[in-house]
């Protein structure tokens, strides 16, 4: 069966996460919807990072395994035909290998985190970004977001509902830094990440950027490995998966389809 | 009674436009129910542009009479608390003098069209941008943008609902770039515009960006003085008002209020 790489955007709000589940609409279930409708077929997909209720990708990945040969664009362009209605977009559409596992072949899983800065509540961008009001020290935050920078057993970052076995990880990068016009932009990237990290960050770094925690009080919640010292947790709103890289994985071994 | 200018941000999708109408529900509305529900007064605010249905706006201008001096960083706190539930968010207000007219003391009103230009569909900013799939060529809109700029009659280039008695306006800028990602950002400037004015100039540079029309095309037409030579009136998706200029009209003459 040709497997094929499917590379998405989504907006997250109107969905109960990534993963399909019987409480709700699932991205997963809007897009196997839509390639059933255009393939005949009912193929399961798996995707790279499995975001939460509310959480956007723009760089989401996901493979699927067809029946038949068909050209990727073409994939793409009917893919997004049988799921216009909904506020997901299939970017792109590659054929794999067919030892490629979008989630298991991962080495960087990159996240954005957006913090709208002002004192007036966003309009436009509702729900696509965390409002904080009281004015932000970036360069604060940047600097406690260096402290959790590295290999840590990160128990006081991740959701009680975590299913992870092993609380350590490695984080490769946790960066902050003023976004376009009133945003805060905080940039991280790991091989793979707990329940609800990402949004611990978040929500602690905005203590130390509104002056309420300083470095130390993070460095003291890292070493502590105590769920119940952790920031409260940024809303899914302002979190995006926005890349996954494979390295060397087996992606494109195969040649160009050609028709 | 002292007046105020609120300066106001709005997703223009849910909304019948900016002007109070029988049929729907409009961004003045929303803002008056607003202040009636803080002030217990009925005021009548007036916006600087009437934007149109699904048009939006992060720099739209109004001004408002109250019967009381309020801190004007209450007005836009309490609005701001009374509207929460809609996607409408008052950046500023201010106390100004009693001759200034959001709308008649205007001299530059600023506008941003926004073309996301990229073969799959916007999932992020659907509803918030204009969805071109085919490859445009910036370069060549940004040329034949250029010759509308001036003094001119603009009659193929309004709605055949214009009421203005007089289609010569002066268009003192019109430009296309590259904007952020995947977008083209077409940004228009004028003292006052024809409605439906910015949308033709869009729908028509976007047949010069797909190498449909030339420049000349675009000349051919605007001395045609013909509506039914304009090209397709874009979408209001990818409209926002984003800024109004007042010059030397009077507006902050009044001493800051001193609680």
């Amino acid at each position: 069966m040709p497997r094929y790489m499917l590379t998405i955007e989504y907006d997250g709000g109107p969905y109960c996460g990534w993963q399909r589940q019987d409480n709700g609409l699932s991205v997963q279930e809007v897009i196997e919807t839509g390639l059933a409708g255009f393939t005949g077929e009912a193929p399961t997909i798996f995707g790279a990072g499995r975001t939460d209720a509310g959480v956007h990708a723009t760089g989401q990945v996901a493979h699927v395994d067809l029946s038949r040969e068909w050209e990727p664009d073409t994939v793409r362009d009917a893919l997004n035909a049988h799921i216009r209605d909904e506020p997901v977009s299939i970017i792109s559409a590659e054929r794999v290998a067919d030892d490629f596992d979008a989630r298991f072949s991962a080495r960087k899983r990159w996240y954005l985190y957006r913090i709208f800065n002002r004192r007036a509540p966003p309009a436009i961008d509702r729900g696509r970004v965390w409002w904080v009001s009281r004015n932000l020290d970036v360069a604060a935050m940047h600097e406690a977001a260096h402290v959790l920078v590295g290999t840590h057993d990160f128990n006081t970052f991740r959701s009680s509902h975590c299913q992870a076995k092993n609380p350590i990880r490695t984080l490769e990068e946790l960066s902050v830094a003023k976004g376009p016009g009133e945003e805060v932009h905080i940039i991280a990237m790991a091989q793979s990440f707990l329940h609800n990290q990402i949004r611990s960050f978040a929500g602690t770094l905005k203590l130390v950027g509104e002056g309420r925690w300083t470095k130390d009080d993070v460095i003291a919640a890292l070493e502590s490995r105590d769920r119940t010292r952790c920031g409260p947790v940024a809303p899914p709103d302002g979190l995006y998966l926005t890349r996954v890289e494979y390295g060397d994985a087996p992606k494109r071994t195969l040649p160009a389809y050609e028709g």
